[in-house]
Parts: structure tokens; C-alpha cells; sequence
């Protein structure tokens, strides 16, 4: 049987799931993919401090090597309408493109997937989805609680394919094996409130705290790895909130994030923070720290014969063999990570989260042969 | 005639006139000021971007030398009444001392020289009052307006009192001969937004602004004069207000509040500010500054002989000389210092703004029979 990935986008981005609403999408799909032999089980996970949040996992096929796909439905919001050409939740066609919101992030690359699943015979090896409709907002119930389910319920793989938009310009230019780590943290200085006009009865909180801003933001982390680049440390805000002129404040916080590579945890993250924090004379102030949410972990995949194959996918269809890349900022492939190696692999992301979205026709007809001339060439593989 | 400090203040605690409500208290003075002879105007100034505040000009005498008298009849907010132990704007008699809001911050120094000039022949001399109903808030319509009037109309002074409270710990064991400065300013690092997963192509400028604080808050400004401490700065406030963890910020906001002696004014110290904040390498952020609000110029008043006679009255009453103190925040002095030379010499100002604020009644009288003194003394002197 074939499956016209084009109308399946138009009618994927017909469902207006602003993360975390569902909006039918994940209905629309369980339709498909039962068409095409998947069983298909909708899981809804909540609690943890989010929202509640539909998923979908899917499975086809029995024995042999098993591959997974995961990918999520939500799309961030469309934003000013004004600046859109068009509805974002109608697909237009102009100039070989299809605009509309989760265009390239990432309806496209869940619609080559499964043209891809229609272009091979059940009996072409196990096939895994993993769907959750949260990628975008919190992620505390989407595909790090489907991941575990799947663990839990005996749902292993030998490779994961994320469909995120991978490539840079043009379709296969770069796959993404591995991605930074996220670390957030705040810095609370506290001191002594008082009267701008008698300092030796206070004790300003904000000396300490410029020297801490310049301590953690001058410090460099490492000169970066084989994969990756350098890690860095952003500040993102320093806030006191003293509307008086006359005042000394009482404390200050710093915010900072951290991306970084395959060097570090987020432990070992803690324990540098703690560091540059002790360096600084704290001048009689008390200085706090604590990590903001939680951090996401970096990972990199193991580079072996799967990712090769991927790569000879790519340069049979594109001409040219994909960089590897980690690039970015993070994903849902870092829940995947924990299971079993992962790559990203999808079409082009430049217009992502932007006004008129979009992506080439042929560039999503070429991923849908993407990954169907690569399952072929997996599931040929003996299993390990 | 007497008049009975006592009962006065009684009678101008019993008006709640919290900044900038006048609720009587202006009417209550000019019924006593018409009764000790006094010729009364009553002023209503506006503009300038604040509230409209009611002002008191009175005058009694002709020739001779010229007395000011300058103050202010409205009070700060009683604040929690529950740390009151009893009604703020009841006055309450206990252990020998006066409380309510306004007993020290400065009714009673309105109601000692009231006492005083009743003590006193009307041929005397010439006495003027400037009494405003704003001090304590933004006092852009009270006493700098009713100078600016005063000089229109040709009442200029030979000296003046203000009758804020200037004793530190018993009465008369100093007198205010000048007020630091106070300069705010607020300087604004902007730098280019982005992603904080992508640094390189924004420009974070929270590192340049850590090094502005850095800098604002280490360059020493002098090393104090004769009369005044060491001029400082102190920074107030850091915003940037930037919720979202992986974003760069656009900018970021330093406010800073200077108190300075007079080696300053506020032309030379915003030239020092431009100064260190162009030694502080930008990195492509743009730095720019600005004054806020207006700046409170330093004064010092001359030593002059009027200043000894002064000191003589209080040393008469109370045994020894006062300090010539340029200590705490600043008053609206340094207005009348722009006409004339000023002292400060007030009551104990310990418990000023605080609940249960206070009086000691024998300090009351005490400050009458030192204002009366003063002035027969002062009246005595031969014109200049």
C-alpha cells in the first residue's frame, strides 16, 4: 500500500495541537497507523508538577531487529497571525513549499515516517513509535514517562530514529548524534537592608553579586570535545526589584544556564558552580545557590554500523554524506539516549516556530525515501 | 504673651496630615501665627509632574535683621498601627515624654518657635516662617517653590533655622551646618537577544554590566573634607527581568545612588560616572547613562558668627556646645541653602518614622528657650 505523506502533513497540520492540546491529532494517526498493521496504545501521563499529556506508542512486526521512531505532534504556538501569509492550520502550497505551523517541526518528518512504514511489508522487522504530544512545553509527561513505560512493559530497540529537523540547508546535510546538556541555576546573595545615607549600618548585597556575575561568566568550562563544542555559561537575569533610590537592597539573585557537552553532569555542573562560588569573598553577604528545574543531560551516541547505514541512506538519496553534528539546543532524543543510541534525522529547520513554517515537497518526499531505503538496509542486518 | 509649646503640639499631632494631606494642620498655624502678629500667606503650588501641595509663608516685624524659619508640618504614614501603642495622632503623655506621628519629624519644632516667638516683642526684629506641607514625599511644590517665591518677592533673610530634629542622642548636642549631596543615576547595557544555545550570535551584556557594577562600586570618590565623610556610591538596583532560562537577554538595567560632599556637584560627578563607565571595555553592548530624577546638590553652610550665636544659646541652656554635624540624609535645606546660610537645629531625632515616635517634653521647652534666646541674641547683631 502507499501513503502520500503530502496529504497526510495537510491533514496533520489541519489539527491545531498547540502544545500540550491534542486536538486530534494523535486520533488522526492512530487511524493511519492501525491502517498500516501498527497496534497502536494511547498512553496519558500526569502528575510530576505538568499538565497532563496524551502520547501515542505504536508497534508493528515481530522479531528480527527492532527500530524505533519518536517524535511528538504538539507545535508551539502560531504567535501574531498578522505576521502569518496565510492560516497557520491550513497547509498552503506555493512555490513547492507547504507552509503551516509544524510544517519542518515536526508533522512532516512523523508523515515521511509513515509513507516510509507503507513502502515496507510488515514482515519487514519490528517497528516502535513513540509519539507524545508535550515536546515543546514541560516534556515531564511526554516522551521521558513513554520511554520508561516502554522499558517497564519490555518495549526494547537496537536504534532510535528521532524526526526532528536535522538538516541545516539543505535535506541531509547533517544529522544530529548527540546533543548539549542543559543546566540551569539561580544565585541568591543576601546582605543587609538599609539607608543609602548611612552604608555602615547595611551591607550591599550587589558588589558581591556583580563579582559573582563576572566569576561565573569569565570561567571558561572546557576547550570543548571531539563532538562537540565548548561548554558556556550564559547569565540570563540578575534581578533586585528595588524600586528606591535611597535603599540598599536586602538581596539579589542571578540566573544563568549552562549548555555543555559530553564532559560534564549535571553533578559535576554543581560542584564547579559551588567552586567559582567560593572563590568570591562574600563580604559578610550569604550566598545561595540552587539548580533551576531540572537539567537535561548531554548524550552522545555511539557511532557504530546503524549510524553508518543512516549515513548511506542519506548520501544515496542527497548525493552526499550527512555531517555529524551536535548541534542545537535540546530534544526529546536525550529521554531516548538513556535506552539505546539515538540520531536525529529530519528535514530542514530554518523556518521552526517561525511565521509561515515550511518546508520543501521534495524535501519530504525525499525523507520518506530516506527512511524507508534505511529500514531496508537495517532490517537486512543480522541482529546483534 | 505665652504661648505653651505643649498644647500646640498637641493640638498639630491631633491634624493627621500624612504627605502630602494638609487636613488642617496649615489652618490650625495660621489661627496661632495671626494671633503672635504674624502676616500669613497661604501658597498652593503645582506642576512640575507632581501633586499639588499647600504651602505657609508668614511674616512679622519690619527692618532690622532678617530671621527665616523653615519646616514642614506633614508627617510620613503611621505605617502598621498595631506597633502603635496607641493612636498616632492622639497625643500620649508618659514618663516625662510627648508620642504620636510628627512629636519629633517636626511639629515640635514648629510648636518651639511658635513658643519662642510668642516669648518675644513683635519690634524685635523680622521674623519669616516657610512652612510646607511636603517634605517627606516628592517636595517638588513645597519648600523649593516657596524660596523661589520668596525671592520674587523680595523676602530675603540674614540666617536661617530649620527646625528639623538635629540632636543625635540629647538636645543640643549638635546642629546640622550642611547635607551631603544625592545624585541617582541608572545606566542601561544593551546587547542582542538570542538563544542561549546559540551564543555566538547574540551579545549577552550581562557581563559587561557585571563589570560596570564592578566598577562603579570600587572607584573610591574621595577621602572626605572637614566637615563631610567620604563621598559614596552604592548600588540600588540590578533588573533585567528575563523569565525565560534559555534566553540571552536584550539588556540589562544598573541603578546607583551617590551621597557626596562638597567636592561635588552634580555636573562633576556625572562626568565621573561617564568617566568609569568608559574605562569598562563594551564588547560591542551599547552603555548608555542617565540622571534620575533630580539631583540634591551639597551645602555647607559659612561659620560665620550667627552659627557661634547659636551654639552660644544652646551651650546657655543645655552646658555644652553643639557638634557641627553634616550627617544623614538630606532635608529641604538645601533649598534654603541656595538663598541664604542655614543650620538644622531640631529636637532628638532617634525615634523620627519610627511607631511610637516621641518627645521628651523637657526637651520641648528647652528648644523654645533656645530658639528665644537665639533670637534676642541674633536680633541684637547690627545688620551686615
Amino acid at each position: 500500500m502507499a501513503l502520500d505523506p503530502v496529504a497526510l502533513l495537510e491533514r496533520l497540520i489541519a489539527c491545531p495541537s498547540v502544545t500540550p492540546a491534542e486536538a486530534g491529532v494523535l486520533d488522526l494517526l492512530e487511524t493511519e497507523l492501525t491502517a498500516l498493521g501498527f497496534a497502536v496504545t494511547r498512553l496519558r501521563f500526569d502528575g510530576d508538577g505538568s499538565y497532563p499529556v496524551d502520547n501515542l506508542f505504536a508497534t508493528r512486526g515481530e522479531g528480527g531487529r527492532r527500530l524505533l521512531f519518536a517524535g511528538h505532534t504538539d507545535v508551539v504556538p502560531p504567535g501574531d497571525p498578522a505576521l502569518w501569509r496565510s492560516d497557520p492550520f491550513v497547509a498552503r502550497h506555493e512555490a513547492g513549499r507547504i507552509h503551516g505551523r509544524g510544517a519542518a517541526d515536526m508533522k512532516s518528518g512523523i508523515a515521511a515516517f509513515l509513507a516510509a512504514c507503507a513502502a515496507l511489508p510488515p514482515e519487514a522487522g519490528t517497528i516502535l513509535l513513540a509519539i507524545t504530544n508535550d515536546e515543546e512545553a514541560d516534556a515531564v509527561n511526554g516522551t521521558d514517562k513513554l520511554l520508561q513505560w516502554m522499558a517497564r512493559n519490555g518495549h526494547g530497540f537496537d536504534f532510535a530514529v528521532v524526526g526532528e529537523p536535522s538538516s541545516a540547508e539543505v535535506l541531509g546535510d547533517s544529522i544530529r548524534i548527540g546533543r548539549r546538556g542543559s543546566f540551569s541555576g539561580v544565585v541568591t546573595i543576601a546582605g543587609t537592608q538599609g539607608h543609602v545615607a548611612y552604608p555602615h549600618r547595611a551591607n550591599n548585597p550587589l558588589p558581591v553579586l556583580a563579582a559573582i556575575a563576572s566569576a561565573l561568566a569569565a570561567a571558561p568550562l572546557d576547550a570543548g570535545t571531539a563532538h562537540f563544542p565548548a561548554s558556556n555559561l550564559e547569565l540570563t537575569s540578575i534581578d533586585v526589584g528595588n524600586p528606591a533610590a535611597n535603599v540598599i537592597p536586602a538581596a539579589g539573585r542571578l540566573h544563568f544556564n549552562i549548555r555543555y557537552n559530553d564532559l560534564w553532569t549535571p553533578e559535576t555542573l554543581a560542584a564547579w558552580v559551588r567552586d567559582r562560588l567560593a572563590a568570591v569573598p562574600a563580604g559578610g553577604t550569604t550566598v545561595g545557590f540552587e539548580i533551576s528545574g531540572v537539567p537535561s543531560r548531554a548524550f552522545l551516541s555511539p557511532l557504530g554500523e546503524d549510524v553508518e547505514t543512516l549515513a548511506a541512506a542519506i548520501a544515496a538519496r542527497c548525493g552526499r554524506q550527512p555531517d555529524y553534528s551536535t548541534g542545537g539546543g535540546t530534544s526529546d532524543a536525550r529521554f531516548v539516549a538513556l535506552y539505546g543510541p539515538v540520531v536525529e534525522c529530519g528535514l530542514v529547520g530554518a523556518s521552526m516556530h517561525r511565521a509561515d513554517e515550511h518546508v520543501l515537497v521534495s524535501d519530504l518526499l525525499g525523507l520518506a525515501q530516506i527512511y524507508a531505503d534505511f529500514m531496508r538496509r537495517f532490517f537486512a542486518r543480522e541482529p546483534a
